[in-house]
């Protein structure tokens, strides 16, 4: 079989209930009307949803479908573990192209049971058809949490630290030199184009009670920033120098200044933002250290009144106001 | 505020927000990384996904926003309701055309959540964003169901009586009209453009352990038998004048005796294809009358070896072959 016409739709799915591994906890998986599963005993059921369209979130000529079929996993288990959860099954919602290569869905599939794997999470269903335009990708992850555990936007108490895991703005950075028509670092590449979801971290974070407040950067660091804090009815005061950035994203920004905004302000960072209570620093550094993953905090939640005050590098108070991505505007 | 730009994505979701009630078992809904829910204990998930792509299932010179809303939540409870389950939750990711008219996105969300009502379901997340091309609507449904009356596509015996919900063929014959550029009589639109999932007849063939094998008719009846064939891995025999017609579907196949086999091969009928032990023949009927929905036997349940025979209405044997829609042939 050659082509996705010769297939037919049932032979697709056919072909990817074939490689989709079962779970202790899924009844029924690929193949019926419905997914049926157990949810572990006492835990919340956690859900989110997300779309990837082509030429609106990728380009098929810049990221190749292994990596994107990764992605499409990794932004929804983010979610997932931004609520301190765990991810448990996921469904793919695939709308293709015509003549869309047959290789290319063996390749998007290989990358999203690969993803999956990592994070201890199975294809349990999904839809196949036809798109008359773009490549159309529509993820859906469920996972669990305990309920005492569930770690919400809202929550964050004036003089919580904020945190953030990783480096930000690598992503964005990569954006920008493939915008550019530049060759890109494959350190920031890779950031674009394979995040990783913080699913570790973010359950430890929720197991040992740390987080007040929580939420994963897709945005950006002050519009999801923004949301945390009207979420949670505060403000907060920012450090810009104490932002981490990566070698690759302080090389390049020595040599492309006008990109500094975008450590704050560019989109896709997939690192978690969350607020800690000031005595338990030092759990946050211990938990840092274990997990391999820096855990820096940058600024310090405020009251309300106050509002987002950003310290630049210069020492001057900005107040910045909507910023990062929005699909309408 | 006039348009999406105006509105911009955050508001277009604090708007969505608004308008969605909340649920019991909803702990958290719009608004953070995931939805948090509680699934009623010892009870299965059930979870099922769907696209609705424009140019390919449907064309909004067709269809209007308000019943294109109701028939993406109907589409997907339809395949709780073969499993004899229960819808709870829905998820919403709308890819929107620029310039999509905000009153339609309005409409079709006055749809969507009308229609989740009527079935007990409420809108628990989602992920709006732009799209280059067509309006891609993608739908995520969430159901439960006692793991004791989970009712499966395997599961039919040799001599189990093959039975349809409603009338079959409305909806392509509707379309048969939309594409011929014909009038289409309102009772035969509103099956296409507006289809009632059968929730409750659904769920109460589950409860009283009627039903040995179910699922929903949505590529065909022939397709779709086909498919429960193969799962109980057993044939059947189907009598095509027992096939249940609406009397709007009758006159226009007198008229249009072309169309015959739309009752047998269309699709989107969103009709309950279930098989019962000959013995529970009389429970089936009380519960049809109860349920003021016609449950019609149309054929038997066979050995494997004799395949799929459909006794057509001069009394022939056929052996049908693959039949009904499929997205990429």
């Amino acid at each position: 079989v050659k082509s996705l016409a010769q297939l037919g739709e049932f032979g697709l799915i056919e072909r990817i209930r074939r490689r989709s591994p079962g779970a202790a906890g899924l009844r029924l998986g690929i193949g019926d009307d419905c997914a049926a599963l157990e949810v572990p005993a006492g835990r919340l059921l956690l859900t989110s949803t997300d779309l990837l369209i082509e030429e609106v979130h990728f380009r098929r000529t810049w990221t190749d479908p292994f990596r994107l079929g990764r992605k499409a996993v990794s932004v929804n288990v983010s979610d997932i573990a931004a609520m301190g959860g765990e991810a448990h099954y996921l469904y793919l919602g695939l709308g293709l192209p015509v003549n869309f290569p047959l290789a290319d869905i063996d390749a998007l599939l290989d990358g999203f049971l690969q993803a999956a794997a990592g994070y201890n999470a199975v294809l349990a269903g999904g839809d196949t058809c036809r798109s008359p335009g773009p490549l159309f990708i529509s993820v859906t992850v469920e996972g669990s949490v305990p309920p005492a555990e569930l770690v919400q936007r809202r929550g964050a108490r004036p003089g919580d630290l904020l945190y953030v895991s990783g480096t930000l703005g690598d992503s964005a950075l990569a954006l920008a030199l493939l915008q550019a028509g530049s060759a890109v670092d494959e350190a920031l590449a890779r950031r674009h184009h394979d995040p990783q979801a913080r699913a570790s971290v973010g359950r430890r974070l929720a197991m040992a009670g740390l987080a007040t407040a929580m939420l994963d950067l897709s945005d950006g660091l002050l519009a999801d920033l923004g949301h945390l804090l009207s979420a949670s009815q505060v403000g907060a005061r920012l450090q810009e120098d104490a932002v981490p950035l990566s070698e690759a994203a302080r090389r390049l920004l020595t040599a492309q200044p006008q990109w500094q905004p975008l450590a704050l302000a560019g989109g896709e960072d997939y690192e978690l933002l969350f607020t800690v209570d000031p005595r338990h620093r030092a759990e946050v550094a211990v938990l840092a250290a274990e997990s391999a993953v820096p855990l820096t905090a940058i600024g310090q939640i405020t009251a309300a009144e106050e509002g987002l005050t950003v310290i630049d590098r210069q020492g001057r108070s900005l107040h910045p106001g909507r910023s990062g991505f929005d699909h309408f505007r």
